[in-house]
């Protein structure tokens, strides 16, 4: 396309567009192939980014090609990379090739994945991917069902406006809704954002591994029941984003049956570890939920985006998300044609099924199982070095693949207010370096390091050099410190 | 990789990655070839998928390429063709190929668009194209803000919470809303999700020409006030999916400001015809909503999925949705660096903005300006056509690029029930036959047939052929009834 003419049909011709395309393949082959090489941090200020990328419209059409390097040098390599193998915060995104072409796949051919009728093929291929995680979290099979949705925090707002309704119905005054402590943020936004008060939460502290205290959500509802409240919804967390700890879910689902509570769990960061051994145990009772967020784009290693709902009973979702007039409702169950835009929030979507299902069918799920296991494997042994050394402690130990701990060499008697400085100096020391994306959060007031081992291309090796180099930035502190 | 052999690391060889990537390329490429020669229509009924697809878990891996034929032998081709020049129903989505790439970049490097510090780049870029966007619609460019979400739905939804949030507060049970009875049911469903109950739904009847009736919308709030009520937002369409109608937005600019409403505006299907000279003239006013919806995988020829909510002022947004604990929020403005999932609902977010960012540059908007403008010129040629034959009857006029006509032979006489089952059966022909996916709405309690003209490789001969098709098929019908 030559500059300065307008290009009215936004068409290539095929040999541009094969050369473009294999073009953009090269790019991200390459970076699937180097990325462990790679560092995974990439910081920039607000000035940077207008000094480099600011520009008014551009109203004349430029070369694609040059667009295209443009885009390569300019904006991809400012950004954390996430796949990485040392991007051990926040929730890491291992993503897989195999995926990434799926999700090509499902824009190139541009599926509308809304209703039946739109793509019987896309809505056929989510009702069985569907029926998989179903079986895969002991959901019943035929009653039950689920949908794909951006994300976590979109799957836990549809679970919660699916309990408002079938719980409260219209009016949801008196209803008061319980989660812990360390539940992740987006509960909260969702509640707030589906109109509740903030009078209506009730956040119930954790004991000290860091789970719901099972007796204070007791005394919560006894105390809100006889105030009037209608307590409604209990979210329970598998695992939390800080620790991966497990509510203790046989205790809450008994809970809930006996005080009628929508049992909800949030399982957004821990469900996938169902697969692995360890992960089985401490998400026993998880099928007694009414409704689970998963989110493959975390631990089922799916890129970006894809969050999962399941819930007891199909129907749920479509009475409460189907807005056509009566007399245009289709026929439907969980064997008859959904249209998934009846079963959450969106009306238009994307084809997200296709990289889940093909994903799955290539690697097989023993391949998602032995990653799993592996990812959950390394944290204990991380947890095992950690514990070997005199200069760190162990603050959560390694649950479903998360580890907090920090710097704390025990000759040193230091103050905790030293240590926090300290961890949070080595936190920014290995950021700053880049070939760690290392960061804090706090624990019961201590500031410490955290380290989610979901990605199969960390190794031990990995782990062990990036704590030798923590340990030396520590050791640097205290001595540039004169602790 | 091998039958049977798990790939615990979800990793294929370089040249396997290259080989497989290639091939989804040149996959794709041929479809954008070839698409306008292919039929729209695939349909399917959920035995036959099942029967096709259903499956159990995949335990085991299954060569990759294996995976990738059988998915498109059994997968892809059993969708509607939405990108297809005679897909006219609903909103076609024409695409294009450099944002579909620009996709693939954006899910290969699987950047996390969630906050600045993980990808300063995907926040900036976000940030320029929001504000190419508000100087479109003459939305404030520096106090003004927006967010790119998954389509319309979320982008209304978005933008009522916050309208709740700054009009109401916590309380909104006397709250009352207002829309037209051609609003998109995305707003009706919104409403219900973020926790208001029917009997606070206002809907207002459209006057002939489908816009809304400004009286009896002066007279429901009247009542509204009286009864003791707070009505807090208007939701205007511009333009309405059936016929393309937008409500006429500075009288109900003018309604808002008097009556200290927020001003909703769903451009969701419209807005993008702000870029042609009709779109401008009946788009007036647009800049004077508070908050606006617009869907660039609508008419700004994005692939799914990416909507947009613009807003007067960032703040606004930021308000609304920062989660965080006061002492983590960082300092932040449009100058600043903005975490956009304190903007939204959403915390993990895909790079939507690549592809519209990346696509803008390559064509330039002079290049959306004129497929746009050819779409409007399209849609009038139609009704011109339709208007010489006597056996045509336009039941709405070319609006944005929509047309609503009904096939009507003078000469017969035919009663209305006559009428409604010869169109419905022209639409049924014509979908079956695969060849055009044209499906029928209701207009004031008339079954039409209804063109959506998006796409700027429709030809005025594409057109032609189906309308001809059609009138033959209406010729059949009236023979085979014997009216």
């Amino acid at each position: 396309m030559k500059k300065s003419e307008s290009n009215d049909k936004l068409e290539l011709s095929k040999a541009a567009m094969k050369e473009y395309g294999y073009k953009v393949i090269d790019l991200i082959v390459e970076h699937f192939d180097t990325q462990d090489q790679k560092t995974p941090v990439s910081q920039a200020t607000r000035k940077e980014m207008d000094n480099l990328l600011a520009e008014d419209i551009p109203m004349t059409p430029t070369d694609s090609n040059q667009v295209l390097d443009f885009v390569m040098e300019n904006v991809i390599p400012h950004s954390n990379i996430v796949s990485h193998p040392k991007s051990y915060s926040f929730v890491p995104g291992p993503s897989n090739y195999i995926s990434t072409m799926a999700d090509t796949l499902a824009t190139g051919f541009n599926i509308f994945s809304g209703g039946w009728a739109a793509s019987p093929a896309a809505a056929e291929i989510e009702i069985i991917t569907m029926n998989w995680l179903l079986k895969i979290f002991g959901f019943p099979p035929k009653k039950g069902g689920g949908i794909f949705t951006s994300g976590g925090s979109m799957a836990n707002l549809t679970a919660l406006v699916t309990a408002r309704r079938i719980k409260c119905g219209e009016d949801f005054s008196k209803a008061t809704i319980y989660l812990s402590d360390q539940a992740h943020s987006s509960n909260i936004k969702a509640i707030k954002v589906i109109g509740f008060k903030k009078e209506q939460i009730r956040i119930i502290p954790t004991d000290s591994e860091f789970k719901i205290g099972l007796n204070k959500l007791k005394n919560a509802i006894a105390k809100d029941r006889i105030a009037g409240y209608h307590p409604f919804c209990m979210i329970a967390s598998a695992g939390t984003t800080n620790t991966g700890t497990v509510d203790p879910l046989d205790e809450i689902a008994k809970i809930c049956k006996e005080e009628s509570l929508w049992f909800h769990i949030d399982g957004a960061y821990g469900g996938a570890a169902i697969l692995a051994d360890q992960g089985k145990k401490a998400l026993k009772g998880i099928k007694k939920a009414d409704s689970l967020t998963v989110d493959p784009h975390k631990w089922f290693f799916q890129p970006y985006e894809i969050g999962c709902l399941l819930v007891k009973n199909h129907n749920w979702l479509k009475n409460t998300f189907t807005e056509k007039p009566e007399y245009l409702r289709d026929v439907e169950g969980n064997t008859s044609e959904i249209n998934f835009f009846d079963h959450g929030i969106q009306l238009t979507r994307r084809f997200r099924a296709l990289k889940f299902y093909m994903s799955l069918k290539t690697f097989g799920l023993s391949s998602f199982q032995k990653a799993i296991q592996y990812n959950i494997d390394l944290a204990e042994q991380t947890e095992a070095l950690l514990r070997k050394s005199g200069e760190w402690e162990i603050v959560s130990p390694a649950t479903l693949a998360i580890i907090n701990f920090r710097y704390h060499p025990i000759a040193k008697q230091l103050t905790e207010h030293q240590l926090d400085t300290i961890n949070q100096s080595i936190s920014k020391k290995i950021t700053d370096k880049g070939e760690a994306l290392l960061v804090t959060t706090v624990l019961q007031g201590q500031i410490v390091l955290r380290m989610c081992l979901i990605n199969p291309r960390t190794t031990l090796e990995d782990v062990k050099s990036t704590i030798t180099q923590c340990t030396l930035f520590g050791q640097e502190e205290i001595q540039r410190l004169g602790y």
